[in-house]
């Protein structure tokens, strides 16, 4: 007998609106054109909310929704046939409901387990993880789901001329979006196995590399700074990190560099993801990476990548996937196979 | 070979401060002290902030990290025997890092997978149904956390004397605190099989009956009202899904309502609470209720129960546990029996 597996059958994603590009919100918020584009590499990105109007267009249960909805249609399945869903997100629309639970009424999905994973980087990592192990403990097909939308952190209204590059670099790093996964206990449509898992605390003692606040009717006027990230510490550690979690992987996996097909490194900032390529050293496994189009959308990012790797990936081949949670340092990570 | 189980081998819980009792909390906010006993018909309840001088005073880490250390010393374990962690709240102090890991570092644990679900009253019965599928699908032993505190919605500063019974009552339904149970996959410590959890999303089409917002920086002047709820859907709807949950269980294991030694309502107030345990009709079944000391503190409310169950509990004897999450309207409950 040998141990069950889950599988993943399809992707589904959304990305809000047209890309925004570094020439529009150059404009929009008083930035450098270069300055976004030398140092942090990222092309495109979609926001949630319009640029020129500061409308909230659409919400993370919607862009989750959404996302959803392809991916079941994408698996060939009927939407009865999902037995529980999981969501890693670390903006939900409000505390509570967990925005699963819209996300499920949107799908008219009802009389099944929700989970939401409070969750960064790792998030979708995690939530696979989480799916994986329903899906091999209970034999049941689920639907992993992982998005942001930071729409409530951003004021695209605001003039940026004068303010500071920690605050700056949140509006031209981050974007919005979702990506969902089926995930089934026999091999269908994809038909990529998901093979292992990592998903680990390292952050004892470790100042966090990254906080997100949030405000409430007792601390709304404070002058707290919403989103905070410590850069010198995350460019150190996390390259440091992707290596060593990329051969934890293999060794675990028994799998030899030279059979690994395709990496989905850490997607930061298309210059940063870059860099960790580089410092990955596999020059003869082709990078899947999506940050420099789609912004650092989160939790969506994992399952855009697994997009864009599905629409190359055959029969045998074989892939990693590494993310690195800077808020508390998490490494993380996943491995397929298309069986 | 007999499916794998799980069993509660102690809890372990962390209320914060001195219990503030009507009295105080009628002058402190302008309230109506007889309203509070009538309406609401809970005498004391925990902040972590203090009244007086509005000073936070613990995180809702520092009271998860309290409840999981004396967990785990109640267990006889050493730290290093917990394999995972699983952290359900409402209010977790920030969206990033997750609050699970702040709580793991105060215990001094790394090198472990962890997750924070997002949810309500259901939460702690999700984080039970998560930790029992990991426990069982792998062996390891895990520390399950419950809690909140609502110290950022919660300005007691504030005259209340004019405020709107919508608003005045979450001063007066909620409290703060946690609780923490060691979940392990062979009898140890009060050795109290968790024999079975509901955890099921009943919301389709339904609006919610709580919403809790967060404000972030984009919209933190807003006039939207931080915590809503719909208490007459929540008074109709909330006793007759317990009833249909109490029966679910029973029907589910075989129990007959005669079997059944102790019962753990759900914990919304002094009043409801008193309202629902009538309404479930089992008078040969003791209740184990804790809300009308305790405040509403959501997701530490089971672990509460549970410890006041333990010190009751003997060989042989079994309880249900009904949870109901008002926000989408989620069936929780699970079911222990000592061994």
């Amino acid at each position: 007998m040998t141990a069950p597996e889950a599988y993943i059958a399809s992707i589904g994603t959304s990305l809000p609106g047209e890309p925004v590009d570094n020439e529009q919100l150059a404009k929009a918020l008083g930035v450098n054109q270069e300055w976004v584009e030398v140092f942090i590499g990222t092309r495109t990105r979609h926001f949630a909310r319009d640029i020129g109007t500061n409308e909230v267009r659409w919400s993370l249960a919607d862009l989750c929704a959404q996302a959803g909805e392809k991916a079941i249609a994408n698996a060939g399945i009927d939407p009865a046939q999902i037995d529980f869903i999981v969501l890693g997100t670390a903006t939900p629309d409000t505390l509570m409901p967990a925005t699963v639970n819209h996300v499920a009424d949107q799908l008219g999905l009802d009389q099944l387990p929700t989970y939401q994973l409070q969750s960064g980087c790792a998030g979708a990592v995690q939530a696979f993880d989480l799916a994986r192990t329903l899906v091999t403990s209970t034999g049941g097909t689920g639907l992993v789901i992982g998005g942001d939308v930071c729409s409530k952190h951003l004021d695209l209204r605001r003039d940026l001329t004068d303010a500071a590059p920690s605050e700056l670099v949140n509006f031209v790093l981050f974007g919005d979006g979702a990506g969902a996964a089926v995930l089934t206990p026999e091999p269908i449509g994809q038909r990529v196995a998901l093979r292992r898992v990592l998903n680990r605390l390292t952050g004892l003692g470790r100042a966090p590399g990254q906080v997100i606040e949030w405000f409430g009717v007792a601390d709304r006027d404070s002058d707290k700074q919403a989103i905070k990230e410590d850069y010198k510490a995350i460019e150190e550690a996390v390259p440091v990190m992707a290596v060593e979690i990329l051969w934890e992987l293999l060794g675990e996996l028994d799998w030899s560099v030279e059979e690994l097909d395709y990496i989905l490194p850490p997607q930061l900032s298309g210059r940063m993801t870059s860099l960790i390529y580089d410092r990955l050293d596999v020059p003869g496994v082709r990078e899947i990476s999506c940050v420099a189009d789609t912004g650092n959308n989160g939790n969506a990012l994992p399952f855009l990548q697994t997009e864009r790797l599905l629409a190359e990936m055959t029969t045998g081949q074989k892939a990693l996937a590494v993310a690195i949670e800077s808020s508390k340092w998490i490494k993380a990570g996943f491995a397929l196979e298309k069986i």
